[in-house]
């Protein structure tokens, strides 16, 4: 994280060295479990905003055209120009909010990779962020996304590894053995430990 | 809506005047049907964005506390200090996804009346808002609350007059006799008839 | 209803006519907001039981199959031999809830038409009924649908008229106009005044 | 299970030996997601029922009030006589279309531990039952009740054993270390095991 950030007071008191947590893996990974119990065991009050947030914020009629996001019959996610648009203002307004003094926990599967990454990098720019990896092995999330049963079959398996190509992260954490609570405490350890 | 604005090129082409419709109403009083059927008729797409992705995203520990929003007996709502914090840090966030570029369909109940408009008016200073009151008779939403099955009993007809106190508006809708698509209609004709 | 039903005690208190009321009518037509409604208004406890939760309870992959339901592109719907099978033994189910003392309200869509309710006769054989229509103007379900966000698109009208073919109603209530409330309300009338 | 069952066909063809699955176990241990793997591994179609379900038919009133259902803020459950009645009605309606043909997977919260299990035997006496205990480590349902974010907390904790006192299994799983995928497939190998 960015050395010489919070000296300031923000509207919630003291200030943290993290002001932005951001979780990436594939679909059925555990992404928003670890960002609800993140919610639990911080000390200070943060908003956790997901993809699906903005998924759900769209417009029905862009999941299934060729301008918006389109489930493909094999798992995969194909985005558009005027998804790509919308995502790009939604970036800057959540960047918005930490700068207004919120803590933000981000979950989101970048389905671009590295490029999904710089452009989360650009909204972010000049706040501290911990970039969070987010791993399980491809049998298990194709275990847990039958055991959810609300996702097209094959979306876990089919984003598992492209999601992680090429981002670097502070931080890792894996779900495979590993319960949301446990990697929340670890991610938790690495922010508190750099408040100050 | 203010003059002058408007003539510049957005990421999505041409400059329209409304830039964010923002709905109030009370509980079940029909504003996120209004609010998708808005997605549906207006030609160009729009973000949908509610209080109640707001509640969503905050720890689920502060729907339960002094700090955050609490749901009374009777229907009522509370919030607390650390919930009205996370708010304006929210509006902050949600109108600089429009300065961003986005439109967006903002879905709130002003349980302060004119002094939660104000919170929104300081929020969005500077782009082109329509304010939309979403009115219902009280004994047609307590219906509805009893047949979505899903609230406290009482919320609707507890907020069913004071989120409008004070308030000020472009125009108003009344869901007691209209459907959502009629009132997203007459919404719609004034966005696209001031559009140019 | 059949006469001379209803003489003896039942694990709830004294006999009333009507056992079960089946709400027959499109998607979107408001069924589920009169069941609920129904539930509130009914003096004793009814169970409400739709159509929505035998799909929920079959196996994910038979919403995707020559075997199971699918849902066309149209909005249609079409059901295998393998739907029907269990379809059927979830009728007989729910009339066995009623031989054993419940009240319950169904909640279904006659795909079949006439063909639909014979099924439900036989299941419901001996047992008093109070078959309801749900109409609902097709622009007016097309809205709602709409409003609802959550369906695919055209269901609503595909369904409007084929689920009545047929179909004999003890009555019927129309919610083009008429809140959920004021529906059950009729219908509860009807229920309570056969009581004796 | 019993001996000399399963001689006779059925309407999906060879008879098999087990007819009904009962998956006992606290809140949040697993046992939903089990029953959809289950559904997903076992070669014929099997309905999942689960107690949920019967909460969601009850009228909305007996969710809060002394003849229905109560969350207690500990995390309790209570149920009062009138949830006892339509709760027995409902036990005798799975064992009917179990009887017309289905196979079916009951989910249950045994908060009654020996007591409930013997009004489920008289539900489905005469027919062919695996009764199979959800096990869970405390510590780790109260984490995932966290992870899930929908639950009243400390309800998982108080249930984790309580449930299964004095009830009698086949066979038990333990989703402590094991995923509910991996849990569905040893309790598949029996029912497939017994098959002939």
């Amino acid at each position: 994280m960015r050395p010489g950030y919070g000296r300031g007071p923000t509207p919630y008191g003291d200030a943290v060295t993290a002001q932005v947590i951001v979780l990436n893996g594939g679909s059925s990974c555990g992404k928003s479990g670890i960002a609800r119990c993140l919610q639990a065991v911080l000390p200070r009050p943060w908003l956790a905003i997901g993809v699906d947030m903005l998924v759900e914020a769209m417009p029905a009629a862009m999941r299934a055209s060729d301008d918006g996001i389109e489930f493909a019959a094999d798992g995969g996610v194909l985005v558009g120009p005027e998804f790509r648009a919308l995502e790009l203002a939604w970036m800057a307004g959540v960047a918005a909010m930490v700068r207004a003094g919120a803590r933000v926990i981000v979950d989101d599967v970048f389905l671009g990779g590295a490029a999904s990454q710089d452009r989360w990098r650009q909204a972010l720019v000049g706040l501290d962020v911990l970039w969070v990896g987010v791993r399980c092995a491809a049998e298990v999330v194709a275990g847990r996304e039958i055991a959810r049963g609300d996702r097209v079959g094959g979306m876990a398996a089919s984003q598992a590894d492209v999601v992680h190509d090429g981002v670097a992260y502070d931080m890792e954490v894996d779900t495979t053995r590993a319960e949301s609570l446990a990697c929340a405490r670890e991610i938790a350890a690495r922010v508190v430990g750099t408040e100050g």
